[in-house]
């Protein structure tokens, strides 16, 4: 007979080195210093670090360690659903079904008490109604647009993105979880779209 | 006159932006794929999940929220100071001095109470006396070894580890934090270093 408890570690290590792949999953968004584009695993934990730095901007009932939690999860789908860039065009309900698809099967690989705990806390941040889902979706959404900032505006300018649709797609989940980054964002990004972007507006 | 908390966010998302370049620094084990080697950014997140995963592992009195909090931080020191090989030849105390100085410097960013804060916890993980700060390092010693397991020796081969140095440079620190994972462990070393690595001891 298999001791339970090895078994359950067999199970748990064998998620760990799955979800490895995710370090080679690449996002739109390069890195600051413009060498290579992003991939999700540095991505969780840059943002990760962001919710543990930019506390003080979440509402009094949210849960920092809940929200670094579910950023430490919230990407792994995309091992078996690629990244669906914010800007890319994306088929959004066939997009969800392939992630909740993702998400059985990579948590599936927990021992099963992990296993329902870790989907919960994953669906919890997809649906984004909970005060701390939607400041983890807040900080998700903010540091993409500070690393553009700073590269000449980075997938901006692949995407041919504009002003309009960033108030959309990124200040609409900013502002709901996390209103004190949006107003430190938006002047910026106008100032930017401003002064770098009109070429492509036009 | 500036306001206070923008000033507080101005600085929050400097020290944010430094942390970026965490995702340049390369470590001497390769991704389970074999592919490249990995960063100490895609690291620190694997090692967050792991304590995630692997809380059952832990002494009762370990709170895991800091366990993760500072292997999201325990890293961010090699932006300035390097990675160093747990299997280089590595001065210890020129290079404790100089992660000490890096952390002066990179939390030094943050606003004032923050950096104190941060400072502190990365100097407790250093320190490795506190029920938490050991087992955050029993796991961050343990991903490295079942990454190397996967693809043939990893950082092993290349340099030339004993499975003696191993229970001294990894069973020590896992064993005291985290013993289970240790007895999970060694019969797997073992058991590799038996089948693959016999040339190399000889
Ligand atoms: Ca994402």
């Amino acid at each position: 007979m298999t001791d339970p408890r090895l078994a359950r570690l067999d199970a748990q290590v064998d998620f760990l080195k799955e979800a490895d792949k995710l370090k080679s999953v690449l996002r739109a968004t390069p890195l600051i210093d413009g060498s290579r584009r992003e991939n999700s695993a540095e991505h969780s934990w840059h943002i990760c670090l962001h919710a543990m730095v930019l506390a003080d901007q979440a509402a009094p009932d949210v849960s920092i360690d809940r929200v670094i939690r579910m950023l430490l999860l919230h990407d792994i789908v995309e091992i078996d659903a690629g990244d669906a860039p914010i800007h890319g065009d994306v088929d959004h309900a066939a997009m969800a079904a392939k992630e909740a698809a993702a998400a059985r099967r990579l948590f599936g690989l927990l021992p099963g008490d992990q296993g329902v705990d870790f989907l919960a806390l994953w669906e919890e941040f997809e649906a984004a109604e909970t005060p701390d889902a939607q400041f983890a979706k807040a900080i998700d959404r903010f540091q993409s647009p500070v690393i553009n900032l700073e590269n000449g505006g980075g997938s901006w300018v692949e995407y041919k993105v504009t002003l309009d649709q960033l108030d959309t797609r990124v200040g609409k989940p900013i502002n709901r979880g996390a209103p004190g980054l949006w107003s430190w964002l938006r002047p910026r990004l106008a100032d930017f779209f401003d002064k770098h972007m009109r070429k492509q507006a036009g």
